[in-house]
């Protein structure tokens, strides 16, 4: 028996307490991009590039922080993220008054590592990669006291990222299929508990980067292989170690789970910006990449693909239009 | 006494008669954004760009659509456009099920006439820009009885248009001053109408390119100065005349007129696209890149800048990205 990390109740719980905060995201199609897809899929993309922070994660951050405790908000928060979960964790802490450190891993993107002090957090570099800056998270969550907040194993940042499939259904009666990249899970589990309570019969696919596959491939071999390095320019997805809460759901859940190369998530970045005309970071476009690569077996289907946000950094944009990765 | 084009009244139906079919758009600011900009301004930007189409225009095709008769209805608008008005009347005419004609210059950007015909109007490519596109929409109008709507001399298309500017001074109430790019005139116009009716000191400032700057010269002049050619990488700006419902008021309620250089939007464009992670066309950038250009003059104010719409085609985008325009 799987254990489940959160009720249907508690996405609606957290839609309340995020909906005063953050509208509703457009769900949008696009002829163009049904074209270029091909095999009579309907594709519906879901604008999570326009939450504020630029990406789904937002709904996360704020969705923890709306449950803290007076104490807890006092003492404040701490995170490991690559960018856009300590965004996130850092624009809810603004908007809420509580303090949030975000430790990144040496290297990290400087854009996004920008954006989060310039929203007001502290940030900490340490570690060369995110598995290795949430060792730093743990230890400053035991120094200081601060209430820790995993970007994945954490109920209340699974029920936030449910929230954005509540809506997709709710945007699209007709949708039969979701295609969610896969960096800890939490969009994909998220979406598996909406569209079982739901009663519809609507299919969850995961996608991760063939580069930084280690949930993928465990999921295919039914247990844990963590992988030595995790490296894709799709930098949320860039995890190399599967999450206690999100396994074993996406196992039972996941319909199926496919992997993208570095070449096939850069064309479905260029092919955003050419139908969509909207921005997508490496982990936005590969929900579309996984699509594409799928698109015989959801053949004449309508398919929701999660574009999760745009925080790509000028270089990588730079090298991606000019058909590099 | 300048004949004056729209009632504030005017706006608020306008709001009233769109806002069931478009949510209005955020108003953001970014630190990084702030910091790029210096002299202590608060940037503001209104993000366009989110609306369907991702471009203001759907806001005036929506507008004008939502007023027309069952007979106009009946038998369908025609317009010409370099793409945004273009695409605003074929989704309003899509949601409403009004047969939409759009008549775009030849050699056109090929991404928008694709997107137009997505949306199911029906595009003629005639004449070389768009001041020669219009006389082809004159003489649809005259040989098939459609209605015309103009993008700049409409009433309702500028009470669209100011529809922007109500949103943003709810969103802002300590905004001191808009700066707006000028194609025919009709967000400039709108903001100029509103701000003035709201009875608080806002400024409106306009900003055109310097290889289309028509209605900037003729501005400065204080009459009408038509130019033989408009050749800017900022499709949406490249008009080369005045337009009558437009010429007057921004003579009368421009605060300030300027123009920028090629580089100028490109490196604003590329400004963006590094703090706001949000895409831009280069009409979407000119604001910007006008904000930029009088910083002194605007220093310690907080100034809502327009990202007006999002549509640059592919190749534009890498040429702007690495390095040119």
């Amino acid at each position: 028996m799987t254990q489940w990390p959160i009720t249907f109740e508690d996405v609606l719980a957290a839609r309340d307490r995020i909906r005063p905060h953050l509208p509703c995201t457009p769900l949008r199609g696009y002829a163009t991009l049904d074209a270029a897809v091909g095999c009579g899929i309907r594709v519906l993309v879901k604008h999570e590039n326009h939450n504020p922070t630029n990406a789904f994660k937002v709904r996360n951050g704020l969705s923890v922080m709306t449950t803290l405790t007076p104490d807890e908000r006092r003492r404040g928060v701490v995170a490991a993220s690559r960018g856009n979960h300590g965004m996130g964790l850092a624009w809810a802490g603004a908007l809420l008054d509580v303090p949030v450190t975000i430790c990144v891993p040496v290297g990290n993107n400087p854009e996004k590592n920008e954006a989060i002090v310039a929203l007001g957090a502290r940030l900490i570099s340490e570690g060369r990669d995110y598995d290795e800056a949430t060792l730093c998270a743990d230890r400053l969550m035991r120094e200081e006291g601060m209430r820790l907040v995993h970007s994945t194993n954490d109920a209340m940042v699974i029920a936030g990222a449910a929230t954005m499939t509540l809506e997709i259904l709710e945007q699209a009666p007709a949708v039969d299929a979701i295609v969610s990249s896969v960096g800890g899970g939490s969009q994909a589990v998220g979406a598996i508990t909406v569209a079982r309570a739901s009663g519809r019969k609507v299919s969850v696919h995961g996608v991760q980067a063939e580069r930084a596959s280690t949930i993928h491939d465990s999921w295919h071999a039914r247990r844990r292989l963590p992988a030595a390095s995790a490296d894709t320019f799709a930098d949320g997805l860039a995890t190399r170690d599967i999450y206690d809460m999100t396994f074993g759901p996406l196992c039972e859940g996941l319909e199926s789970f496919s992997t993208v190369s570095e070449e096939e998530i850069a064309a479905a970045l260029r092919l955003l910006l050419r139908t969509t005309h909207n921005l997508a970071e490496g982990a936005g476009a590969a929900g579309l990449a996984g699509l594409i690569k799928k698109r015989e077996q959801l053949a004449g289907r309508t398919v929701a693909v999660i574009l999760s946000g745009s925080n790509i950094d000028e270089a990588t944009l730079r090298r991606v239009m000019t058909g590099g990765r």
